[in-house]
């Protein structure tokens, strides 16, 4: 299938400038200007708009079995959204329990993932430490296409990873050349404020922000960028939401460590007025960890990715339906955590992010896509628009306009965070590796078309 | 008895100003120009000299019982060379073994401490946590004059407390207006590089360093500021060795948390060179931890106290002869931890630190006395002279030399970390509780004349 | 004349203590429990409060000519007002104008503070440079008890000190052992940003804070702060409005630069949402420069207070009538700058900073009255409740409630900035110079009353 | 003129990868593995080398006219060194009298650089004001290719621009699509600190140092910053020296302002121990602005480029033989400021920087030549090796040894501040603009073979 995309406006991160591109099979194999092609292409026209590289979310969830149930989006319907939004790949999680071989249970959500319409790939939680995890990480990286590895260093008694498995999975990442990341909370003080409030009675999902206030979000990240500073290996923190924890990163690179960030779409637009919301559902359905914060801290998310602070945008996109969320309702501890977006990362990103100049078109494929690729070794197969990389593409009209609404979205869980939002600069179609998947409109997505991205080790460059 | 001070400067942490200052019994009862004093009255010759509270060393471990052996110096004495040096009151620890009882610890050490010629006070380790811990902490404040309780954070597998022992007695000390302090290094991050070191076979003093690198300690001390902030309650750092614990200190205190730091004079003005010294005898006898530092450290260190970062200054004072020391001369891991200073304290800041400009004399007094009195609730009975505190004084001449020698020191153990350091500034007498302890170079010590300082839980003032 | 004010909890920086006061002409004679007074003596009952130094405003200007009128208050109604509300010292400043003699200007200003009710002493302001300034430097130090000097850098075109001023001014004052103090906006940004402002045809007063955004006072204050720093001199920062402004004294305090900084009552509580009032009177009488914040920063100099990188409050008390800032009503330039306060600044800070656990009794006494008089040198005469210091002692009922308005204030202008604000803790007796100025509700000031303060040089305190 | 580079690993800034590279004419017109090329190619063997675009010096002055003399080399000496260490663009400096037209200035400067053998382009200072300099700023940007400016915060009574000319000339730019750039350093501190030190008869090159401490370099970068940050234009400052300048710089970029930072070679690895160099000449001959600092700053320096805070590396080349710089042996201020390094920056920092972990080698690419490229619009002209670039080449050979010289190099001066470094990581062939101009040694350089590089204005990029 040969595909061409004419009169367009090529983003990448280095720079944009006018080109056509020429796809064909599931590659891009020219990018120039007045490019000639076989009479049988599909022509799209992109006059007016950009061209950019099909955006990477580096953190979602799908069909994430929690707690008796399972999110509502599968890797069909969740990569499909993303399709729809422009994001061609997806980075999702492996979650083994406590005692669970990593390798089974990277194998199950390879199998749940064969339905995937988008491409994707794996970060493996280690939520438990011996001999076999040390042996097991090193089959993956080897055998199995990971090069990241997660550590939750929340959930106290259940996946949190305490200083010794930190420890010990930072230096074996090291070893392998895996990248680790962390989701950066203080378990135990998330543990003992959930304790004092369901004490006091406080048990509505306002209490959610108050039993995880920034400073447990910001100790942890710094613990983290300490013990990999300490051990000499980059480390990537998952969804920074404060000031405080962007702080600590941002001190970190000031003193030449390898620390990157990633931040939220929703982390950077909503804000925890959402929680003392008077009808509880609506407070319930924006349970999700780290939670949602004060305006500041979003205005200090924007400097970190104009700054180069913060460096990938994802979603955490996680997904439950009403009922779902009502476990909790007499117990916020019980809400399952879990918002979506993976629909809607680009154009919310694009509309509060380049519209109001905070950062450039290149800027935004930067954050969108192109470090996400860098940082996690998809480069330069994603994250660019250039002869040779996967021809995942979005088409990028910068005066469309779109009233966000769960009523609309292709994602499932009947629910969306950025209900009502009115963005400018939406995408009118999608490639996916080579395919014309979505078209103004129209989604096209195939279950089963997705592809694992085997992710190789990091290894110095010798010339 | 009654002693008259005649024609010093009363140097107190608010001002310096010309007064006679006047003693009966163990009080001081008049300061003030031209003071009369009954014919039997002890003079004191203070002219062209200061007179200043005696120092209080917030931090001395004397006779501590340790790997079978124990400490050179008693509480005789360790307080007997404090008296020489102008610090008429040390701050000691109480360290339960994990599991042991902390009332019958603190009466064990109670006991050791009768024979003490200065007054002392202790702080209470919590080495672990369970309910009996909970309310003998309660017990301690209550009935025993203890207000400050100490947490390692460092030495896992022995007294190190884990976050939820961190969190748990936090809050209890909050509860009882008792100030947690904490030994700010991450034990797991120590442990591990020590195996390493040991593993690669580097075995020596040399490694001890870089077993406990500055980020160990940052870490740590983060983390300890951020569990207090999100419980409400202060907390003070001991022995802060370098510029990045110490920034976490200022980054908190500039958020108006209330965090309280401490110096250890060894710390101020000794570098890591003593650990490549040829002579592992002498690089063993400067192994305590944090380990000393670069330079650059020292500059912060300094910065910390003049800027109100930095509030107390101590020693850790901890002697073991070369014999002990040389329990690790084949695994540094092993060798004993702790150097001297009670002797020392008072003259070595004040030649680095007044003579060069950093402090003034009221600056002085307030690092080496005033705020550990009013952080640890001794104030005004200690601290300051006075019209009703304790006549405890030292005359100080600022002319005075003395070059510092293991030879010539009245302290134990047969070393000092100051060795050949020639400082101008110097005691000449001491009074402790009214009593004319040191008298230019002669110290008339006396067993047993030591008090045990209760120190009442902190309340808020009503009018 | 003998007062005695009996039962109340004497609160000093250093501590609080249930003492009574007696106070013999215009000192303090004794301090201490179950006082005897003279039959004759007042006597003050103190039961159930607090008994404080007299409040110290580092900032005012009574009679201030300007642009062809006067501000509202003159120096006998606006040191009366203090009196009012505890302040019982008032530091004024002498603005010489350009080229004219310092010394000129200093008797003119001590003239018009003959009818002074209150104590009063001045800062001079160093507003152009040539030998004469240099030279009428020394003289106003060593024979007018002046020993801080205020540079302003901002009002390019009418009293802006230059670098070179700067330069020079601050490197004298420290060779005579004076103070240098700063107002610190960046008077060419200011100026450039007025003019662009009004091209743009912004001429109404919400035009008045966007002329001086945090970055220009951000600027200035780090820029007098190096200056300082390379000169070797102290410097202490007026009226410090902003997060940045304060982040570049609390750099330069952790580096041990002693730099001191003061801020004002209105912008701790006031926020700048008053600009955009849509009543224009109410706008105008709300300009003053720096002007008003959003709240972010009133949280941080809050922080400041309470970390020890501010040190004084002080109101910079200068009221204009509605007709006098009417002058601006078609160029927010022309509007005179200036807010009242002298009368609600203690009971503002109290209410919202002790109330709220922000302070303690004795950090509210350190920040309202004796860090004043410690950088200022008019310490221990103020200050501090103790023998021998000036009898200005405010009683402070903590439990009493005011509601500030302009119709039942004493200072002048027809105007209060904190108008409507409900305060719990007021003074309900002030004492200035031994003399009874105010009795429950009652003002005694009395025309004349006042003194005029020496502040000798500071110099180094021999032994 | 064809040459195939062949074998070698080609290095961008976003990755390195094995390809051979094509070039024809001036330009790249083939990069890949195994390419074809016609039989009269020139081939140049990269086997085992890295194949990188060639260095862009972005601060140098060939040919200055300086106090009566003029530097060592012109544009003919000064870009061929450059060519020999893989330089191959070098950014120079007009630099108008006050009062002298720019324009003219920059036909002068045009001039001179006819017989450059490498590309150049020029920043064009502004070192006064007037509605003329306003105009001729426009007609630099539109008709002659220049869109940066310079302004010198030092050199009072010379060419210091005071806050009125940066905030006019930094809006200009602004407007214009211009950077603006400064020199920053407090002048007025600078030339009070030179008068008290020559006062003082400190007059040696000893006191260079000491007229130029950190704090007056960071004063100046933060009012840039700010005045930038007002006006909301980006800005650049150039050789950024010192830790607390870099930190005025994170400190902008972490609230998200757009600032860049410029390194040069020589602050990178030499320290201030060169000015206590007993030989006097040794130490004149290192006398530039900023002085060389402390290896803490150094240390600051190389975190600044691995954390993205700085971005460029440059030389500010500006060589005097030791009979100018002895001009000024009588007293240090009349030293022609400036040193070497345009032929030694490229493997200076390679071996500081690549070989000891700091840099990976597309990161030295990025610093060398990609961000200057990007920062002054001439990407992707220069700064990357891919098809329509700019032929400008360096192959580079990791293992070769190099010790540097003043008696081996090809720069005039007869002097080298990197005197004796061994470097391992050389140039071993260099194309320029296409042409071979170093062979394994062999300099090929000719005279008038370099272009002036136009470079536009900034725009938006409109899709």
């Amino acid at each position: 299938m040969t595909v061409i995309i004419r009169g367009g406006t090529v983003v990448n991160a280095d720079r944009a400038f006018r080109a056509d591109v020429l796809c064909f099979g599931d590659k891009v194999v020219a990018v120039g200007e007045s490019l000639e092609a076989p009479p049988n292409a599909t022509v799209i026209d992109a006059g007016g708009q950009y061209v950019m590289p099909g955006g990477i979310d580096t953190h979602t969830h799908m069909q994430l079995p929690f707690m008796g149930t399972v999110t509502a989006d599968d890797f069909f319907t969740g990569t499909a959204a993303g399709l729809a939004g422009g994001t061609t790949t997806i980075m999702d999680f492996v979650i083994p329990d406590p005692r669970q071989s990593l390798l089974e249970a990277y194998h199950t959500w390879r199998g749940w993932a064969r339905k995937a319409a988008g491409d994707y790939t794996f970060h493996v939680a280690v939520t438990w430490w011996d001999d076999s995890v040390h042996k097991e990480m090193g089959t993956l990286v080897r055998n199995h296409g990971v090069n990241s590895f997660k550590h939750f260093m929340a959930y106290k008694n259940a996946i949190m990873a305490d200083d010794e498995t930190l420890v010990k999975s930072f230096r074996r990442a090291l070893e392998l050349g895996a990248i680790p990341t962390v989701h950066a909370e203080n378990g135990e003080l998330v543990f003992q404020l959930q304790k004092e409030l369901l004490k006091k009675g406080v048990s509505g999902p306002e209490a959610h922000p108050l039993s995880r206030p920034p400073e447990v979000e910001a100790e942890a990240a710094n613990r983290a960028i300490a013990i990999a500073g300490v051990l000499g290996t980059p480390v990537y923190i998952v969804h920074v939401s404060c000031a405080e924890a962007l702080d600590a990163i941002t001190r970190a690179r000031s003193r030449g460590q390898r620390v990157y960030g990633e931040a939220l779409a929703g982390h950077l637009v909503i804000d925890d007025s959402v929680y003392s919301n008077p009808d509880p559902e609506f407070a319930r359905a924006h349970v999700m960890s780290p939670p949602f914060r004060s305006s500041h801290h979003q205005q200090a998310l924007w400097h970190g990715l104009q700054g180069g602070n913060l460096h990938t945008t994802a979603t955490d996109h996680c997904t439950f339906c009403a009922e779902q969320k009502a476990a909790g309702k007499d117990d916020f501890t019980k809400i399952p955590n879990g918002c979506g977006g993976v629909e809607e990362r680009m154009a919310v990103i694009w509309d509060a992010g380049v519209n109001t100049g905070r950062l450039t078109p290149s800027e935004f494929v930067r954050v969108t896509s192109t470090n996400a690729a860098q940082i996690f070794n998809m480069y330069p197969r994603k994250g660019v628009i250039a002869v040779g990389a996967d021809a995942d593409i979005v088409v990028w009209d910068p005066n469309g306009m779109r009233t966000i609404s769960a009523k609309t979205q292709f994602a499932k869980g009947g629910f969306n965070v950025f209900e009502g939002r009115t963005v400018q600069g939406i995408p009118t179609h999608t490639l996916a590796a080579g395919k014309h998947v979505f078209d103004r409109g129209e989604l096209r997505a195939e279950e089963g078309a997705g592809r694992h991205i085997d992710r190789p080790a990091f290894t110095t460059t010798a010339a």
